[in-house]
């Protein structure tokens, strides 16, 4: 909340790197500069070399606007160990730039396996007594499917390393509502099961107004966000969708509370790809970096104008 | 089904390697044969390290008497970059020793996302018009939550390479019953809703008597997992939760079909850590892969015992 006031931008950027929307120069130069070492790289580490690229360059062109980043650990599974260790470096790289680090990681599973995923991702691994980081994220997205049990050890660990976490409770996609939209037999719906269970693990880990457990809502759904607003007073929502997904300023504005806050919304392709947009023609493929800034721009000053007009009203 | 047939078990070794029950002399070789060769692990590479001698040592174990194995992605992750590359050669070398291997990555997100997923744990990565390997498991676990959006890009990586997924149904854990059970307005559990979407999906990658996509349903709920049996009767069920966790044979008789197919058993614990049991205390520490053979042959003849006598009745 203190990086969102200070940017006065309620807004995350996806590096959520496509191969189609990394510009075709960077795995160029990536090769070329491996050449000129004597090195031949695999397509893994040459598309690996080439996302890590592109990252610090959208790092370095909105750092100073938004307070975070949220990669989406899937792009980079897909390139293997060379796309994890450009994860990790993403990651650091972000934190030295003074951004927070949401992992999308949808995480889900029991016990000690739960508990070893949140030490992967927020907290910290027990070796031989030492406790030491691994990809050390400042929050992580959860899957809440298997309950309690799948929640408890991520809770554990946001209060022992002061991390965060957001939970899946209406996911943005067209197909969110097969099971997420089902009634139940009080008539409600099973999203609103899950809200309520997130405000009882919230509950364990409050830090000030907002809890550190956190939960994800869809921006593409404006009414059922409107009501798990209601439902969750003390619960901070991450609201993919916006731009590319279709949804506008206009549908988020019931995702922040009283005071203009208590959300933050995501893009990706929208800011990642702008650069491939009519819009932002004018940048070029040679100056994507600009064409991200601008994006992510435009979209802090429809976000700020739309909480603006809210207020006057 | 060829594989469970040929060595008449339907068991899958579970590699969740926690350290607890790696035998401390793993760490010590590790780091002394490193010294030998003038490198200093850090603690994340010592574990590693250790981890993947324990994995090579069990798999040696009982590669020519169980089908399958199923590393917990977890457990790796927690290790960063060094355990993702034990994660690695563990399914190589898995899969050299001619056994299947079940990615236990429980992972879930929406549209190219999944696809991304997908290519990561089964399919294969496209890059500059090359379709390259990456984890290439040969089955994966994948979470519903998201609905159709995230699981289809699985289904298409199944049919693309000849691969399967297990969809989360019904979990293993105890409190899988606060969304997983909830009634619906029709009355009927959500794991009901999830088995008939899965059955859906598996339509689309049938391959003989079951389909690619199978389901995962804790061998812990005896009349959920065969009521499930007779709802998705061409779905194979991979059921964690025998031994450690509870379960036994007699429990999961009714996850098999009429023919004692249709299902295959996952321990972890219960095999892994055998050398720290009372059962197995004659192999002591140094013999921690006899123990792990003897309790996999244990669960082996536990489980064809109870199928005979199902027959036989």
């Amino acid at each position: 909340m203190e990086a969102i006031r200070e940017k006065d931008a309620p807004v995350v950027v996806g590096l959520d790197p496509n191969l189609s929307f990394i510009p075709g120069q960077l795995m160029k130069e990536a090769r070329e500069e491996a050449a000129a070492e004597g090195r031949t790289l695999s397509g893994m580490e040459c598309a690996a070399e080439a996302i890590w690229r592109f990252n610090k360059g959208v790092i370095d062109a909105v750092c100073d606007i938004v307070p975070a980043v949220k990669p989406q650990s899937a792009m980079y599974e897909q390139f293997g160990i060379p796309g994890l260790m450009t994860y990790e470096k993403t990651v650091r790289y972000a934190q030295e730039k003074g951004l927070i680090v949401i992992a999308d990681v949808k995480r889900g599973d029991i016990g000690s396996t739960s508990a070893a995923y949140a030490a992967a991702h927020l907290g910290r691994t027990v070796i031989e007594g030492v406790a030491e980081k691994s990809f050390d994220a400042d929050f992580a997205t959860v899957n809440p499917y298997l309950g309690t049990d799948g929640i408890k050890p991520f809770v554990d660990a946001c209060n022992a390393c002061d991390k965060g976490i957001f939970v899946l409770v209406k996911t943005s996609n067209p197909s969110s509502g097969e099971f997420q939209d089902v009634r139940t037999e009080d008539g409600r719906p099973v999203y609103e099961l899950v809200a309520e269970k997130v405000r009882e693990w919230g509950s364990l880990s409050m830090d000030g107004r907002y809890s550190n457990v956190g939960a994800v809502v869809g921006a593409t759904y404006p009414a059922q966000g409107e009501a798990l607003r209601r439902l969750m007073p003390e619960i901070f929502i991450l609201a993919p969708g916006y731009g590319a997904q279709g949804a506008s300023a206009a549908d988020l504005l019931h995702f922040f509370d009283e005071n203009g806050e208590g959300c933050i919304v995501n893009s990706s392709r929208g800011i990642l790809a702008a650069w491939q947009k009519e819009a932002y023609a004018a940048y070029g493929e040679k100056d994507w970096a600009g064409a991200a800034r601008a994006a992510a721009q435009a979209m802090i000053e429809d976000l700020r104008g739309a909480l603006r007009d809210r207020t006057q009203r």
